[in-house]
Order: C-alpha cells, then structure tokens, then sequence
C-alpha cells in the first residue's frame, strides 16, 4: 500500500490509513509507517497503539465504542508497510472482546508479530456517574508557552502541541531529581478534532518518568500500555479541538522496568481516558 | 481432567492444577474450576488471573519473570473443566511476549473463548531503583481485625485473611459515600509463601469502588485488568508468608464502567506490584 498524502490531509489520519487487505477475510487490514510520527528506532508509540485502534474502528462486526485498549511492543516497526489483523473473539449483549496485532515482514520476507494487543468495546448508557480524581487546578493553556523541538529532536514530537505546566524535561542531567510527575496542556498539531484514535495516541506523549526522577537520559522504551476510554462520543465532541490536560506520574523503578499512571482531562474538566504503561530502562 | 486435592495441598495450588493437554503442542494445558475460589456466577477473577499467569510459568519455553499481564473477562467460566492456551508469540533478549486464552466447552459442546489475555516476562537485572510512592502510614497487621466472611458470602473471601484499614465495605447502603479509597492488610488463607501467581489473585480481592463510592451494592464486575510485576524472586522470598498493604482507589465512574488502581506493598514498604482494572456497574 501507498500512503497517499494530500495537502489538505492532517498527518494522523495520514498515519492512521488502512485498507482492507485484498482477497483476506474481515480484520485484516494493510498499513504503513509514516515518516512524521518516527520516534528513535520506530513509530512513536502512541501511533501504533492509534492504528490498532483504527483496524478494531473499521472493522465490520464492531459493537460500540473502545472501553480499553493494551498494547504490547514486541518489537519494533521497521520504515515501511505492514498488517495489522482484528478479531472480535468473543461478543456479548453489550460489550466486544478483541484480539489485535501488527505483522510485519523480517529481512527474510517472513511476517513476524511486532505488537499484540487487546481490547474492549461496550455499548454505554448514561447511569450515576462521577469523577473521583479532579482535574488538578493549573492555569489556562494559553498562560504556557508552547515548546519548540529542537533541532535534531525526533520528529513525532512536532506533531504535537505541548504547553508544559509542571515537571518538564530536565535541562540539566545532573542526577538531581526527585519526582517524576509531569503536567501539561496538549493538543496534536495541527489542531484535529479529538477522536477515540487521537486519545489513545496523546496517552503515550509522555517523555519516560525515569528521565525526570533521575535527571539522567537514559535509553527507555515503553513495553506494555493500556487505556482506559471514559470519554464517549459526548464528551470527545465536547472537547473538540481543544487542549488536553494530561498528568503523568511513575510509581516505582525496578531493575530495569518503571511504571507510569497517566490521567488526561479536558478544558472543561472533564476524565477523558486514564492510562498505565511499564516502561523498560537501561542501567 | 479431576482435580486431585490431598489434606496437605493449599487451596490455591489445588485451583491452578494444570495439565499438559494429551496429543497437543506445548502450551496448551487442562485446568478445573475450585469450588473454593467461586464467586457469584464464576470463579473469583484474581484465580482466573492466577491460572492463565500459572499455564505461562509452566510453559517449556519461558524467558524470565512475569513483567505484566492482562486479562480480559469476556464470559464467565462455567463450574467444570476448562482449557487454557499459552503462546509465545516472540521471544526477544530479555523480553518474552504471551498470548493466552482459556476455552470452555458451551451448552452444545463447542470451545468457546471465556477470557483472553496477554503477558511480558522479562530477565531482569539490578539496576538503579526507587519507589516513587510510599507505603501509607499504618498500624501493623495485628492491630487490625481479621474480618469474618458472614453467612452467604460469596466462597472466595475465605481464601483469603482481609484486615481492613479504611474504605472497607459499607455498614449501610444508604448513599452516603464520598470517597473510593481502600486499604487493607491481606494474605492466603491458610498463610502461604508468596509466589508470581498469588500475587496476581491479591491485585483483584477489592470488592468493587463502586460500592464504596455510592454505598450502593449495584452488580458490578471486572472487564479487564493489568499486572505489572515489581517484585522479583528476591522479594518474594522476602515477603515469604507475610501481609501485603494493599491500596485500592477509583479514578472515574462513568456511564457503566469505572476504573480503579491499585498498589501492593509487603510488611517492610516494599512495593510487589501495581495493578488497574476496568469494571462494569448497573446503574
């Protein structure tokens, strides 16, 4: 497949093209990386985790609207195309379990599994509700100035727009740190309407907590995330296009592996999704 | 498959008897039901959990320790036998990716998939480490009481010793709860050392936030929740028979679903694990 770009297309519906495999059975879907999300020595995370999310979107059989995703990097995606297969395993009177995955061809031509995930999507009705974690009380995005990528910074960071509250990437790494919560206001750039892809995708911005609690930059790479959607089409029209509170903070580093809890609000205040990630480091 | 139980054995490894499925590949195994671990209409979640990270550590061809684990409910288990699948799908340097699933046969004799679910296990090394979330401030294990499953309770919460904190289940259910945080000291009963698959049953023994919040007993039940491992064989060992701190907490309630975090500490502060589940409420 081709990725056909067009000047008026915005870079994440780009990224996030799939199309149905020729002659496969329903799920199978063909896809290919796209040089403005490229982290280090892949996609960015998030961008994988969103085009899982598409396959299960597209997907004739769906029932409902994403309640969780868990994805797991397996290894990385190499420049090019690749498969990604959704299979409604299990569906219930109101709720969809999936399996996911993205195959990927090796240098030998043989497909192999880079990324396994799973999912679930329900049907929702409004009942009591109520948010048990309040948006912490920070000033208006427009009072935080944007970062600017630097020269040299790996290109999928440009496809976001990042106020930085609170906890931002050190400026020194001189082993000073001593907490590893980060709070910001953020939005993909250019500004996009939110949808259920572009959220599971603003989960994983997060620069690894290791680097903050450490003021150390040490190669890091996410192993597993998971999301979880409170948002439902309501409140993703609600948000629109504008900016995303999003709160990041590291429980404990272990030999190797941290975790992060991420919370991300609108403007309004309103719990979007809530996400998890362990997160491999060196040394 | 029977399940061979003797006056000797501990219930919980009695529930996570597995045997290599006869004239299959490696990975598949039969497993039974426990009477001891039932819940309303299946077995308890956390010993669903237990069995598919217990069909993983017995596989062949495991690298390393349990590093994460997702399972998503997608049907309950019926009382009987049930078929667990392990895979591993890739196997990189220091990382090993799982996919497992458990099968049952329905009313018409046909496998159908009860519970799907993914895993990483990791080698892991010493490296720098550091909690970034304290173990709560609490008296000691024996300055709580022990609670008393009451006639009619469910049959798993007398699996375990629950010596609850704060937040333990409401007296009365007349709407009056403003907070969803729970903490409790736990352990197997009969005491047992703690091992990979325990410690994945303990993450689920929260009854459900949603009580809590609302002093309201709406059915409720987990979707899908994650595992992610702290603890390696050192900790265990040194955790041996002794409590967990554990800390359960509601994020967001919100049209039929709320998700809840969770950390499980030992006697000496030591962080096991972390844990997040997302689970369905009714109205």
């Amino acid at each position: 497949m081709t990725t056909t770009s067009s000047p008026h297309s915005h870079p994440l519906d780009e990224a996030l093209q799939l199309a149905p495999s020729p002659s496969a059975a329903a799920g199978q879907y063909e896809g290919h990386t796209h040089a403005g999300y490229w982290n280090m020595v892949g996609p960015f995370g998030g961008i994988t985790a969103a085009a899982l999310l598409r396959a299960l979107m597209q997907h004739p059989d769906r029932l409902g609207d994403p309640l969780s995703l868990t994805v797991n990097y397996a290894g990385a995606l190499a420049a090019g195309p690749f498969a990604v297969q959704a299979v409604p395993v299990r569906t219930n009177r109101s709720t969809q379990h999936w399996t996911l995955s993205i195959l990927q061809a090796d240098a030998e031509g043989a497909q192999v599994v880079t990324t396994t995930a799973t999912a679930v999507t329900a049907v929702r009705r409004e009942t009591w509700s109520v948010g048990d974690v309040p948006m912490p009380v920070v000033p208006p995005p427009t009072e935080h100035k944007a970062i600017v990528a630097p020269q040299g910074a790996v290109e999928w960071l440009r496809r976001y727009e990042m106020r930085p509250i609170a906890g931002f990437v050190p400026r020194t790494w001189d082993g000073s740190g001593d907490h590893s919560l980060t709070q910001l206001w953020m939005r993909d750039a250019p500004e996009r309407p939110l949808d259920f892809c572009a959220l599971a995708a603003l989960a994983d911005v997060f620069f690894p907590r290791v680097w903050l609690r450490r003021a150390r930059q040490v190669p890091a790479g996410t192993v597993s995330i998971t999301v979880y959607f409170h948002a439902g089409a309501a409140q993703l029209q609600e948000t629109g296009t504008g900016y995303l509170l999003g709160q990041a903070r590291g429980q404990e580093f272990r030999n190797g592996f941290f975790d992060q809890t991420v919370q991300l609000w609108n403007e309004a205040g309103t719990m979007l999704a809530t996400s998890h990630q362990i997160v491999y480091y060196k040394e």
